[in-house]
């Protein structure tokens, strides 16, 4: 059975290739599962028709026969549990990987993703400029711990698996921004990741999904 | 095999009960499977010795045999699936729990974890006070939207799985403060995870291994 994923017809340039369905798509091309998306115009995710899907209005949703999933993390999860490549048969060693996927998202992400509101979207705000040096201390702080576990291997367990896969999907949020180049082995990481196939099969495919005209609601500011 | 989580002995009047050591320990009583603390001054958790089980310094981990594991959720879902009691065993219903444990991680924490830092930590910095009003919209806008799928259901998906259990973690952030309080269905799902008979011994046994003095390195401000 085909799965279905939500996702968005648009995204602003800084975003494109970083909305968490990109998470989904690499996990389904590293595991070589076909599906189709369905894309949402933007504001259609606060619709009732998409909340059924996640009731936090997000994307992306997964779909598979009977089974409605939200949460990319948990989609990633179900995916690599399904089909072989992207997480260890033996028992220690997937625990290990699920760690490093929570890592990403419980430990690495919230403050990557406090960067990301400081930078962009509140950073007209009066205190946003007086907040962010506290907010980049923080995420170097982790950057830091992360490098340092990383060292000389390509992945952080040795091998590829969707711990790392989620991992490079945080970071790839700083990919344009100076804060990474002081952790080289970081920003290697990152490419090695982006180098990967099924990455750019991935990108390719939520690319070709993509318009280009900015949807009315985001023309005029709130 | 009787696992061990390392945890701290001490933690700030406010922060009694709701460290992260706590959502494995309930996750522990719930399967009844015993286990013992082994308890880090504070500190300690930066050194190299609980770096090696953690790379980001933090508690809690988890030990079983050969394997070491770190971040709160994937122990959680570790024990989960290692003894039954808390993940349903058919397979859609367990994705559903999964997922809703990356919705209190993922989704949730990061807004309840940001008015944290806003409320406690940052409280008196000059920028603090004019952002917080952005930091409590975000956070009403996830609780309006989860208690709006909890409806009249006791848990989210029904019955309680490891989903709830860190769904109420996560919540019980906000017990002390008046935010949750426009939410009475939030507010008695909190009270419902609390009054389990396993909240209750293992809040019981993370008490009793909390001393009461503040350690010398938090009396004198850095």
């Amino acid at each position: 059975m085909t799965p279905t994923i939500t996702a968005y017809n648009w995204a602003p340039d800084e975003g494109r290739g970083l909305v968490r369905d990109m998470r989904v798509r690499w996990a389904l091309e590293e595991v070589g599962q076909p599906y189709q998306a369905r894309l949402l115009n933007w504001g259609e995710q606060k619709e009732p028709e998409h909340r059924a899907r996640n009731p936090f209005g997000q994307v992306p949703a997964y779909e598979e026969g009977g089974l409605v999933l939200f949460e990319s993390g948990a989609i990633v999860l179900h995916i690599a549990q399904g089909k072989p490549g992207i997480l260890p048969h033996e028992s220690e060693g997937r625990a290990r990987a699920i760690g490093w996927m929570f890592a990403a998202l419980n430990t690495v992400e919230p403050v990557v993703w406090d960067w990301v509101m400081a930078s962009f979207v509140e950073r007209d705000k009066d205190w946003s400029q007086a907040r962010l040096p506290s907010v980049e201390a923080r995420l170097h702080e982790r950057l830091k711990e992360l490098s340092a576990w990383l060292g000389g291997k390509d992945y952080l367990e040795g091998a590829f698996t969707a711990g790392d896969l989620l991992m490079i999907a945080v970071l790839r949020n700083l990919s344009r921004s100076p804060l990474l180049k002081p952790y080289a082995n970081l920003v290697d990481y990152v490419a090695r990741g982006e180098a990967r196939p099924a990455f750019g099969r991935a990108l390719a495919d939520l690319r070709a999904g993509l318009i280009d005209e900015v949807p009315e609601q985001f023309r005029k500011p709130k």
